[in-house]
């Protein structure tokens, strides 16, 4: 018999473009059918659980819930928070019981589901049945188990667009600035760096030079490899991920401090390699540095990817109704009939939980500056197709949820943050 | 009776996302009924009329020509070559009438429409017949006599897009970074800047703060500015114009060197901003810094933008055939019917070159932090509506003009640049 009780769901971590779909995508298919309880969303993540501050999704509009399609961001908020301390286990178990959660449907990344797999445990050690289910999210794709992660292809899209639009535009206009490096996010793994080559069609075209976090960086190398590429062409297009290090491991470029995870905040790639190519070849560099915009880019998002965002939370629900729990739904990739589809699995939490999936070293060429068509047959599926925007006065429209205050709520949970400005 | 001869396009400057629309109109309507003699296309801008690499555009195949609709960049090529010297102009003069011609368009800016009027007078001295019409560009809108310049809207659009997407990305996200500027292009005109103020639709909404060159920035006015929408909202979202000053006229990012016109390079002013924010006041600060994206991104082009640089293409050669020279085409912008249309005017290109158009300073708020509705109303209908960009595996596709081999003609142009890698 199918356990009885409510439900919530949060998003944890950074957003993508289509993360949103996801939430979609358990709203309704929760709402399908006989629904042993009532759909929460707990806003800001998991301390929306912890502290009580969870939105009825069953009583918002159905135009809302649609328009989750288009809307990048996180919906119902979301937070870096790291559950660690036993306190914290019970204050959401508390939660949970109080307002008879069975089901948890938690989207994000691995260290989401690593505290996914905490809670599922905590909640097996003190007998509070309960199902709960990763959903996979995050434009890094570096999520162990399942093909790939939702919010990549969408991030991968948009870089690999801005490549080849600013690619074109260094290439036509001979002038001081001869050199662009683009920083693209990735800290460990660089699929997403990678994924800025499907942008080549003809040899001259950008990008010429690809680091990834795979491969030491080398700093004479790296001269060489520019000079070259620039001998030949007069110009060149450099995508470097914001995570790159040098052989001794020390980031070539470091932030300042570091996030509630305690990783090295990192940023400002661009200039560092700006910097270096200036000094020591005295070319003009141009840096491009999106930040947010490589997973916030839902008007050029990609079909495909978020077609399957909605899939694998559509996924976890029929998982967790069917008795499953302590499990992420995964991506399966079918190409036996000749062309891309992509169909869903399921994997322990624990096999996926803080396991960083990198891209394979064969796929990466032996220069070290480029991919290999292993990564790019791998990839070009996954970018496919188009979304349409809602746009209203020219620019995109979204959507928010209803009673969902947005800056009061964020004043509240802030009460208790360290920071300068109260 | 009309001017016998032929004639050259050429483009100049950086690109904008819509300079090809330009190019477009010239060919198309050169093209139609009885052209005086062959239209050529000038091959990395008025370099390629001096050294004589040039096209004839009339045996590019049409798909190739309506291609120019949606390709960014600048089909071409260009330069930014400052005439100045005498030889210079004696040089230009000898390929015209080598050439046999008679009709010069030049896509340009403020430099551009002083070099256009320089070889306007030099013809004039030498007595050679000539049709010397400037064309509007630049995403910078600072032309003045014109009610906005094409590339300018587009621009506009990509920008306020961007700072949707990535604001709401920041406003629901609860996390160490809680800060984010955007680096926007303009060196002494703050239009492009205070385009992003568009995207603002609820009062919490991105962007906060809008810093323009117009106003002289003061470190401890801009601190307590960000504090203030900090307290009010936990995250803030500021906009500067990477040409903001201090009152003593020092960039507040100055770059290294100059570029062939005598101007200091920018760039870098998000970081800038950043190490200020998080030195004083402590908190995580995101730089996002689009550069050339600014210009190049086609696939969110506006219509309006689109439409009327393919209006000032075809303008330029009405007006030539007309008898006209030594003028710009300008944009009028029609109210009278309640709805935003725009015509064509022309204007004396001694009266453009080198006059750049602010912003006035009754449209930026007495806070010198924000802009007023007229400035609103102004931009407003020059974003509106939207291009559908030719896609193919999943990213924007483009053409390019046959016989255009784009790295070998960069080898040979630069052949006597100054270098350090031969």
């Amino acid at each position: 018999m199918k356990l009885q009780g409510n439900a919530v769901v949060a998003q944890s971590g950074g957003p993508t473009a289509v993360i949103n779909n996801s939430v979609c995508g358990v709203i309704q298919e929760w709402l399908k059918g006989d629904p042993p309880g009532t759909l929460y969303g707990a806003l800001f993540g998991i301390r929306g659980v912890m502290e009580e501050h969870m939105l009825d999704l069953s009583r918002q509009p159905s135009h809302i819930i649609e328009g989750l399609r288009y809307t990048p961001g996180v919906a119902l908020g979301s937070c870096r928070y790291k559950l660690d301390r036993e306190e914290d286990f019970s204050r959401l178990l508390d939660a949970f019981k109080k307002h008879g959660i069975r089901y948890f449907f938690f989207i994000g990344g691995n260290d989401s589901m690593d505290t996914a797999d905490k809670i599922n445990r905590f909640a097996d050690k003190v007998n509070y049945e309960m199902r709960v289910i990763g959903i996979p999210k995050t434009i890094d794709n570096d999520l162990p188990e399942t093909d790939h992660t939702p919010g990549y292809g969408s991030a991968a899209k948009f870089l690999a667009a801005t490549v080849r639009e600013t690619g074109l535009d260094l290439k036509g206009l001979i002038t001081s600035n001869r050199i662009v490096v683009l920083e693209a996010m990735g800290r460990n793994a660089g699929w997403l760096t990678a994924a800025s080559a499907l942008a080549k069609r003809e040899e001259c075209d950008a990008p010429h030079l690809i680091y990834l976090p795979e491969v030491p960086f080398e700093r004479e190398k790296f001269l060489e490899q520019v000079s070259e590429v620039y001998r030949e062409y007069r110009f060149a297009y450099v995508v470097a991920s914001e995570g790159i290090r040098y052989p001794d491991s020390g980031y070539v470029f470091k932030g300042r401090g570091k996030d509630p995870f305690g990783h090295v905040r990192l940023g400002g790639l661009a200039d560092t390699l700006k910097g270096i190519i200036e000094e020591e070849l005295h070319l003009n560099v141009r840096g491009i540095s999106l930040g947010t915009l490589q997973r916030a880019a839902a008007h050029f998002a990609s079909r495909t990817d978020a077609d399957e965002a909605y899939l694998v939370g559509s996924a976890a629900v029929r998982a967790a109704l069917q008795g499953e729990t302590d499990i992420m739904i995964t991506l399966l990739r079918d190409e036996s009939a000749g062309t891309y589809r992509c169909t869903t699995g399921t994997v322990d939490l624990s096999a996926v939980a803080n396991v960083e999936k990198k891209v394979p070293l064969d796929w990466i060429s032996a220069t070290g500056s480029y991919v290999e068509d292993e990564f790019l047959d791998y990839a070009r599926p996954l970018i496919a197709g188009e979304v349409s925007p809602v746009i209203k006065d020219g620019l995109p429209d979204f959507i928010h949820f209803q009673d969902f205050k947005i800056p009061e709520l964020r004043r509240e949970l802030d009460r208790d943050a360290a920071s300068v400005i109260k």
